[in-house]
């Protein structure tokens, strides 16, 4: 496709690319940009028709945008700024540089120009900072019919019509009436009788992980948005609710894979800035392994004497460092999903304490039989070991499900303390465990 | 709260409790239900407004379900199931007994019956196993002011409105116009002049997480679903597609952290299926780090004479496990999110040899000088351990990154050849790398 692009523009065949492009989505179109190269880029651009231009523009990546800025004319400039949403605003000025926001900045009209700051100015990942203010209000004393008329003046602007937000003189918000309950409603009927009161609403600093799971819960296709005095202030439609679930699951799974989170796909991030989210994971991680090291010098002269006992060390680490990511990850995630919260911890306890003495129980067991029939080693070896894993494995899921919910309790974050940290200190006990129970049995 | 229903009940306060309900919203009525002891469950389900009653049937979990119909005389249960959609009647019946499920089909119409036996017949996880088939179907013929008559006429019991879709007489898919089209359109516009050609859709067999996927990029409310003759059977939508995205985003996590998926919430699962999730996998595990413990016992000779080696196996094991698995999680993620195919697997190799050599170097550096100062071991320990390191990041990215990829290549799931997996294979190669070091510089 990419190629028969290029092929295209460089025979000038315009008017046959131009049809091509008008019947693409603008998803698949901005795909596109990802593999052409610098210099065709503008050229291809401009061969949208301006609705689709700017549907495709905010498909971007930030490079490309910023690629694309770079070479607008100032009308065409403020021809793609006019059709943005002032989300979808907000999202570019954060990712260009200082000197490309000054010149965005400069190209939009004062109202819109505060309103961008006001939203730039909302805490990272709070509600206000992913809204829009593309709604459709209604007051509670027009008809239907008059809020048909108005749908239909203001309707093209607004990133959706299908719910409408109703509210007071004072722009506070008293009710929602959708699209279908207007659709189905008399003409003459009064909004103030068919909205919903007591809608669902969100705060502009509430946190934007719990707007898009209200929006879920709720089965809402946009989430109204008040500040501290109730007046509505704008909505997150259930696209950029999508959008947050996608990024809010992927930061978890590469903080418990000790990954520092990063908002650009895996391919687009530079190698330097990989580096990064991994190396002081990596260091502080190799760091606190090393009092499993001391555990182990500490037991030099036992180890010294029955070598035997140092093959075991990879496999009770393992399993420790495995049962105990099994209960952290479930917690994390449970309470990444509101399914679980801090009040269930003696809940999750007695739940883990009986789940990890049949688990510890099983695995003992087998190790056990595993040991003594297919390692042949003596059976007061094969006991140390097997005792050791029985206690490892409950020890391990009561720290790896305790630790995220107190991580949580005292306001850190609860996937930070996933499995690799989780298994560091499964690690410590192990051993300490292993050799504790190797001294006594063994006299040393 | 529950306290206070509970009392409202057993002092029968039942007009003031049923306008309590009345106010409410459905999922949060069904979250009482959790908490309230099952012999309240029948009189409180029968205080909700019919049309309300039906909605927060839908949100209840599978249990209280199951108890509900137990208790229902067979007109009530017609009145509920009357008013489900399709794919909520399905989700139901999937997670009903069989006495269960034959009086729900005993009692629905022979029409909706075929249909739902149709729908329980697709694969599992596949786009026709979700969808539902109360959409609004036009024809290219009709007038906008049609259209609205039929929206009007039979809007009220179509999941969504927003989306219409343009049918011939086949029934085969010819366009898709949004209610905001319509709304914004003369009365008597064509829908064959407005509707978009060519709209987006997906078969019935395609997989769930593929529809989904293709819903957030594309921004749609919903998703068409056609069978192979392109006729259209029904549609995706919008809330669906969300409960899709936070199961698959879970299944993911679970499988990296070595746990089979399940499909109930952690703190409904029993102990006993809990068990089941986590037991088999860390047998698995426990039997592969034998390869681990062979290692050691091979170099048990060398092991008794230099035993500070031993020390740094956790630390050497540990750092290895890390750097693989935050190599795997992101290309697994990354397959999960469409951002990366099989075919880019050359670009991430290159990519990862790079990342790795620096992690390495900046890591084997640090413990060098960690060893020197702190550990006052001797140099040629600091070197062999920083060498050891150096090789291992190297390996386990390199076998990270690769591995997932090539399972899915293959048909394998990417995310059960994360974490665990590769933490073995990965631990066995950081030992075979640390003693054969050893064996060449200690000349051991």
């Amino acid at each position: 496709m990419i190629d028969e692009i290029i092929e295209m523009i460089d025979i000038k065949k315009y008017t046959q690319l131009k049809e091509i492009l008008s019947e693409m989505e603008p998803a698949d179109i901005a795909a596109l940009f990802d593999d052409l190269p610098q210099r065709y880029m503008p050229l291809l651009y401009r061969l949208l028709p301006k609705e689709l231009a700017s549907e495709v523009f905010v498909e971007l990546d930030a490079d490309t945008q910023e690629i694309l800025i770079k070479g607008f004319s100032d009308s065409e400039l403020k021809e793609v700024l006019d059709e943005l949403y002032l989300d979808d605003a907000v999202d570019i000025i954060e990712e260009m540089p200082a000197n490309v926001v000054k010149r965005i900045i400069s190209h939009t009209d004062p109202e819109l120009r505060n309103t961008i700051n006001e939203v730039l100015n909302y805490p990272k990942d709070s509600a206000g900072s992913i809204m829009t203010i593309e709604l459709v209000d209604l007051k509670e004393s027009m008809t239907v019919h008059d809020a048909f008329t108005r749908i239909r003046r203001t309707g093209l602007d607004k990133e959706t019509i299908y719910t409408c937000y109703v509210t007071d003189k004072n722009r506070i918000l008293i009710g929602i009436v959708s699209a279908k309950d207007l659709l189905l409603a008399e003409e003459d009927c009064v909004i103030a009788d068919i909205m919903e009161k007591n809608p669902i609403f969100v705060n502009t600093l509430d946190d934007k992980e719990d707007v898009v799971l209200a929006l879920s819960k709720y089965d809402l296709l946009a989430m109204p948005v008040v500040d501290n005095e109730q007046r509505l202030v704008g909505i997150v439609t259930v696209d950029d609710a999508i959008d947050v679930l996608q990024e809010e699951a992927t930061e978890d799974i590469e903080k418990m894979a000790a990954i520092t989170p990063s908002e650009k796909p895996y391919l687009k991030t530079g190698i330097i800035d990989t580096c990064k989210q991994r190396i002081p994971w990596l260091l502080v991680l190799m760091l606190s392994s090393t009092f499993t090291g001391k555990i182990i010098s500490h037991f030099e002269d036992a180890l010294g004497k029955f070598v035997i006992l140092t093959s075991f060390i990879p496999m009770i680490m393992g399993t420790g460092g495995n049962s105990g990511s099994q209960s952290s990850v479930t917690v994390i995630r449970g309470l990444s999903l509101d399914e679980i919260e801090f009040k269930d911890i003696f809940k999750i306890i007695w739940k883990e304490i009986r789940v990890s003495l049949i688990c510890g129980i099983v695995l003992a067991g087998a190790t056990f039989v595993k040991m003594m029939l297919i390692d042949n080693v003596s059976s007061i070896i094969a006991f140390i070991v097997s005792m050791t894993l029985l206690f490892t494995i409950v020890l391990a899921k009561l720290v790896g499900c305790s630790l995220p919910l107190l991580a949580k309790k005292v306001g850190f974050d609860p996937a930070v303390m996933a499995s690799p940290f989780i298994t560091t200190i499964v690690d410590a006990l192990s051993l300490f465990i292993y050799f504790n129970i190797a001294s006594m049995v063994l006299h040393i």
